[in-house]
């Protein structure tokens, strides 16, 4: 009774799911649903047990991965990256029932105690993903070991040369000038501290993270890099950092610190700029209404984090005497590294396995696969928002960006920097 | 007694507001006052009579405008800018009393009421302002009557060659393709649509204002323009707009929106927007929390207008569907637009009270003139907000923008559009 009403319930969210493209879905009794239109993308899946269909309709955005994950949902054909942009491509058009509204307000309303960052639980978060194996990022990172977006200045740029292309980018908009003390908060392996100071000209760099393993790849590259001295890497938290800098930049960290800590964090950065100073914060950012994150995501890989909206993080920004002097939003470049990525992975899946274990290969394959479906299908992007406590610190029209990113492309050419960027 | 109070209020707080530079200030009796380091600029005011002593105090962003027109407040040395520049420049130091701030909250509780721009009472706010004799804008405009911000692209460019610069940089960012129909809310006296269709080669441009005076003049500029036929303008609400666009631009008219309309309109736009549109938003924005209008401003200039926040607009574009695909925050543009207007307006003030009177020239004169100090010190802006149904419908970078910019210099001088846009 209860599996032939799980069943129908599969049935008509499958219906209404998948429009375009074809999935088949196999019952753990052998039997056999056709969904979709017949046409390419195509992909099998197989429910090992009943309770595993029960279980993903009551939680299906927790449960999705979980199941592929201990390989009670199996992907006969195609790939997991397939079997979501089968059900995610035109979710948009699928109106969620009343229930599932109402579980959302209640969740949206806990939200800030799920994302009590204070200190100490931030570096929990932190050493949760950042701190696994050196080894599995080399796996599918650039040899810069980026581990943020990339800016594709053409399709199909490799993504050597697209990292390469995002540090310059970055530095134009960040104004630098020979001997400017920059702070980097969220330094990762600190390769846009060495782009800044190698290639950009900054006299001095300070890099914080909260990862250990990130703090000690950090400090080894910068010993090996042209101004050694010039590096000061430190395990620290942002709100505990003293000075002034006439450049901050954070990239790929703001999506950690969560609502509740919006207005700390910009007061703080306020608070370390110098008057004339700028920001470039580089974040995952919802174009569309405020959100709870993704259970699994929460659950599996970013514990605490929070991927804000506009009217979310603006407010903060307001009362924080910042003002907002430039927003880019970078649709889809973070879907093309996702991509590459992904084929990186799972070219090398089998090093994967060695480290950990096969459940873990599956975990990461999750991770990559559905974090492109969400920039490709759900308007996540990148935000890169400029700030200043002077509007006039900034110049009037944004032509300088690409003059100046002429003159960094110059200047790594007379360093000898490939576009491979090594 | 009430005499000497108010004398020292009046000291107190003209020693807080004025840091740098002087003001001397006359007293009804003819006692004087100094205020400042004694640098320039220098101003000198007199009061004619103790109320008007009284009066700015009790409230002094309506008043200070009204003694000026009244005459109760006299400028004997410098101009009324110079004087709004001294109290304005560094009152961003000063901290407002308690009551000043408890003032503040309940103004802005009663906003949405004051704000009610219904379509009857939107057409009144509209008339007050816009239906002013076609010969005073004339005294102050480029010859194309574009009356909103000019994009200089470095300094000292000349008003007629920024405004052009202004179409220029909209028509690129509204990444037009030849035949697109485009829809102009607030379309003045067509200046943009005239550009759009007879340089960037829009195929149909339809025009919507509540101006009786404004339409007027679009209807006769654009039969001598060079396709006559590819106009329609409109006396027209944009609530009440049937149809679908490619295009829709809307330069300096969401400030007379209201907040309490936000959510109308982006979902009105959103609704006018065919699947792959693309729609550019020109405004007036503040970079500071949300405040209420200057009451001076609201009463003699723009009933029922708001300059919005970020955090204000951004909640209603998340909820209408479209996206958010740029923003750029073009600081002190305006301020120097309006210092163009206001010394125009000045050398031919003559004509200005042959057509009003004295009081309405110095009326035009005080609005110019506070107006530009608050793009210059109050962190007010202009936004130009980039949006989309689709994320996929704008370039990947944004390097698109300075190659069309060069396409369109290439059409205007084959057109032999002279730069000073004749």
């Amino acid at each position: 009774m209860l599996q032939t009403y799980a069943e129908r319930l599969l049935a008509n969210t499958l219906k209404d799911l998948v429009r375009r493209g074809t999935l088949d879905v196999t019952l753990p009794d052998g039997r056999r649903m056709n969904f979709g239109d017949g046409t390419a993308p195509r992909a099998a899946i197989r429910f090992t047990d009943t309770r595993a269909v029960l279980a993903l309709l009551m939680d299906p955005d927790l449960r999705l991965g979980e199941l592929f994950m201990d390989e009670r949902l199996v992907v006969d054909e195609g790939s997991i990256y397939d079997v979501l942009e089968l059900l995610l491509r035109d979710a948009d058009a699928v109106r969620p029932g009343a229930a599932v509204r109402m579980l959302d307000t209640m969740r949206m309303a806990i939200r800030r105690f799920l994302q009590n960052n204070r200190p100490g639980r931030a570096r929990a978060n932190v050493a949760h993903h950042y701190d696994l194996d050196d080894r599995l990022y080399a796996l599918f990172l650039d040899d810069q070991r980026q581990y943020s977006c990339a800016y594709f200045e053409h399709p199909g740029q490799d993504l050597e040369s697209a990292q390469r292309a995002k540090q310059r980018h970055i530095a134009a908009k960040l104004l630098l000038e020979p001997g400017h003390r920059v702070l980097d908060i969220g330094c990762g392996w600190g390769g846009l501290t060495r782009y800044l100071v190698e290639v950009a000209g900054a006299g001095h760099a300070t890099g914080i993270t909260l990862s250990e393993e990130q703090l000690k790849g950090a400090r080894e590259l910068a010993a090996r890099a042209g101004h050694p001295q010039a590096y000061d890497y430190r395990l620290e938290d942002y709100r505990a950092t003293p000075g002034r800098f006439d450049r901050i930049v954070s990239v790929g960290m703001f999506e950690h610190v969560g609502v509740g800590y919006h207005d700390a964090f910009f007061r703080k950065c306020h608070d370390l700029l110098t008057d004339d100073g700028v920001m470039l914060l580089h974040f995952i950012g919802n174009s569309d209404v405020p959100d709870f994150n993704n259970p699994w995501i929460e659950k599996y890989i970013f514990p605490g984090g929070h991927i804000p909206s506009l009217s979310e993080f603006t407010p903060a920004i307001e009362r924080s005497g910042l003002v907002v002097t430039d927003i880019e939003v970078l649709r889809l470049h973070y879907a093309s590294t996702l991509r590459i990525w992904r084929d990186r992975f799972l070219a090398r899946r089998a090093e994967a396995v060695a480290l950990y274990d096969e459940r873990f290969a599956r975990m990461w394959e999750y991770y990559l696969s559905m974090s492109e479906t969400a920039f490709r299908y759900q308007d996540i992007a990148i935000f890169q928002v400029q700030l200043a406590r002077r509007q006039e610190s900034v110049p009037l029209t944004r032509d300088y960006v690409g003059e100046r990113e002429a003159g960094l492309r110059e200047a790594e050419a007379r360093l000898g920097l490939m576009s491979s960027g090594t």
